[in-house]
Order: structure tokens, then sequence, then C-alpha cells
């Protein structure tokens, strides 16, 4: 079995600039790295926040590249240029409002602000799209909070087994 | 007054083949059985796990048996053949994302993926139809999270006045 | 600096007929009068439960008379003449699902029919619209679960920085 790519999409016109050293995709690989029991390996991509642009890398990395799980950080505030988002609903059939709850109530246990986040989770075909904070210590706060339920998601949207190390994080498959 | 009819539908491929009992509906009904104290009749679909279907066995229930509230199991997942959630907003005119938002708060007490269900609830003219899990211990999770405001809300939809077993559920009605 | 507009909008038939003394509005204008350390005016409108006429009052608000925050009181509950959550989205471009859960949440430690509620949070351009409850002690819940994040939102859509009294509410800003 070739290792499992997974996608990173970092959203930032600084970091597309180079005008930045992004911190937020390094912070999401190091969490997978920890996490993940099976091999993977990071496809990274660094994208201006332009909704067309996000757009087409979720697709690429879904439908050309294969990959069950798509993790985006950036992008997900109240402001303008933050369309991460809407970038995900543009490409993705069905919603997981689960997951955007759950991070926002983990994170909203640290700061008062994590309500301002439009951060949520969607199915593309056999991939499932997470957007994360850009901020390393809020990525790890929003997938302790949900990695638990990924590794079962995909299975259930078809994609190939994943399993983590579980004294980091137990993933739960029901019995049935 | 004739007894209340409160439509049941069990959304399920393999219950509605036959390939299976059906334990979902039978689980509904024995919980509805616990908390209403008005008088009352199930009126039960077993139906494919097919949008059209689903949605337009709703609008039967809402809009020819005048059921005021409507109970739906099954199909609230990721996978590509869960389509509840899809079938009911089809059908129904204003969502209230609260009953969702509790239902998965108590069921992520109870097993991390929780965060997968779309279950939601939405108003059909005076019928409120919420989407339940398939699983029994996951329907009663579900019900005790929400019951007590379901009689207001149909008082406020213009439904009949249901009144509910106060050692099971207390039914709140705020003094106004 | 001239003191900050910010919008309150009473969404009441009753209200708006003068049948009735609305509590609503003297409730959300006392809240801010205590919170806000910035000097700041309110711009009150009393309007009736229509569609148009509220999605109207808050264009006016927003781009007429530049409120940064509008505030709307009533009509979030799940009736048909409920209608200021359909009226806020009709006007705004995104929303903030953060906000509505935070205050259901805390509406919910208090009566269990807080999930009825439908309000929600949006931004139209640069101004803040957050739907509350009709009633004064069910008001000052929702604005004590988010009233925290507020001044920092209102930052990052580009209106005036709004200072707080941290007696009464600590406005969060992130470091960065």
């Amino acid at each position: 079995m070739p290792p499992v790519p997974i996608g990173i999409i970092v959203c930032s016109d600084r970091a597309a600039l180079g005008a930045y050293e992004d911190r937020g995709g390094p912070a999401v690989e190091a969490y997978l790295r920890s996490v993940l029991a099976t091999p993977w390996r990071p496809s990274l991509s660094i994208v201006r926040d332009e909704r067309k642009a996000i757009a087409a890398t979720i697709v690429r990395l879904a439908d050309v590249e294969g990959c069950p799980l798509i993790l985006t950080t950036g992008g997900t505030g109240p402001a303008l240029r933050d369309v991460t988002p809407e970038a995900t609903l543009d490409v993705c059939d069905r919603q997981l409002h689960g997951f955007a709850e759950a991070m926002r109530t983990a994170s909203l246990a640290e700061v008062p602000t994590a309500i301002l986040s439009r951060q949520l989770a969607a199915i593309r075909s056999s991939s499932l799209v997470i957007n994360l904070p850009g901020k390393p210590a809020a990525i790890k706060t929003c997938l302790d909070a949900v990695f638990a339920a990924v590794p079962y998601c995909i299975d259930l949207i078809g994609g190939p087994r994943l399993d983590t190390d579980p004294d980091v994080c137990a993933a739960f498959r029901p019995k049935s």
C-alpha cells in the first residue's frame, strides 16, 4: 500500500506572497505525524485568500490526488478576505455541522473570540474537508476536539482505513 | 377528541426491503408511549433511503394526515445513501438549529462519532419534523435532550396541545 | 469623535401598533449603557414583524447611519410571524454561527425552550447584526454570552474601536 495522501491547504495572502513564514501548515503536519499510525504523506499547497483558488485546490486534492482528508488552515474569520468556508462549500456536497460546533466549543473554552470562527467541515465525494484556524495552538485545540471521529467518517464515505496512535487519540468506530 | 396522529418514518433501505428487522421505529414508538399523556396514535411508514420518497412521506404525514409531530429515524450520517436531512429540508420552511445542536451535544457525551450526525429539525406549516438516529439508545439520548421543548413548539406553530408525563419529561411552557 | 451610532430594532407587531409597551428595546439599550465605555448613541426603530420592513431597517442603519453594531429584539421563534432571522439573512453576506450556538447554549442553561430560538448573527459589510430574544432576562443572558467577542469582530470588519467597562465585560482582542 502506498502512503495515504493527505491534503494541507494554507490559505493566506501573506504566506502565498512569501511575506511571512507560515506556521499553520507545519502545525497541521506535526499534528498528523503524531496522531496517525497508518503510513501517509502530506500534499501541501499554499494559496492566496481567493475563493476560486482555494476551491480549485480542494478539487485537485480530492479528485486528482485522491486525498481522503483535506485540512485547510486560515481564512475562517469574519473579515472580508476570509473566504475559506465559502470556497469549501462551493465544491462540497454535504456539510457536517457537528465538526464546526465541536471545534468552536473547544476553542471557546480558551478564548471568547472563538465564536468569530466560521470554520466548517464538509464532504466532497470520498474526501472529508475540515477548516482549521491559522494559529498553531488553535489548530491543536480543534483537531483534538474532532479527530477521534475522522477515521470512521472516512470509512463511511468510502475512503481508506486510517488508524491512529491510541496514546494520542483513540479513533472510535461503533460496533455493528 | 380523536387521538393525535404522530408520524414515524423509518428511513432504511434494508428495512424497506424486509432484509432487516428495524429497531428504530419501535424505539421511537416506545419513547412516545412513555412520555405522552395526551391520547395519540402512531402513523408508521418504512421507506427506502431515497430523497424523494422520504420527502413525499413527510408531506403526506403533515398535509394529509395532519401530524403535528413527525419523527424520522435513520439516514442522517455522512454516507452517500444518507439523505434524510436533505429530504426534510426539501419540504420544510424553517429550520430549528437548536434541536440539532442539543441532540449532537447530548450524543457527543456518549460517543465521539456523534459529530458525524447531520440530523436536524424543521417546520412544515403546523408540523414539527425531527430527524433521529437509527439506533435505539441514540434515539432515546436525542429525544431526552429536546422533548421538553416539543409541546411548546407545537403550540407556537398552531398544532394541538400535547401534555407529557412529568415523571418522564417535564414539558416547559414559558409564562407570558 | 462623534458618538458611535448603534442600531436597535424592536421587531414586534404589537409594539409597532402601540398596543403594547415594548420592554426589549429598553433592555438592549440598558445593557449597552452598562457595558460600553466608548461614547455611543442609540438609533432605535420599532417595526412590525414584516420581513421586508425589518430588512430595510437593517440596510438603513448599516448603510446610511453607519452603525457598526445592530441589535434586533424579537421575532426569532418558530411561529409564522417570526421572521427576524430571515430578514437578517436577506441583507447580510456572511453568518457567524458561533454567536447563535453560544447564545442558545447560555439560554438553554435557563429554559429548555431555548432550542426553539432561531436567532443568528451575520455581517453586512462593516456592520455586525445580532438577533436577540424579546424578553429582557433572555436578552441579558444572550449578550453576556457573546459581548466579549463583539469589539474584536467589529475591528476585523473595519468598524470603529469599541471599548468596554472591564467590570461588566472584558472585551477580548487576541495579541498578534
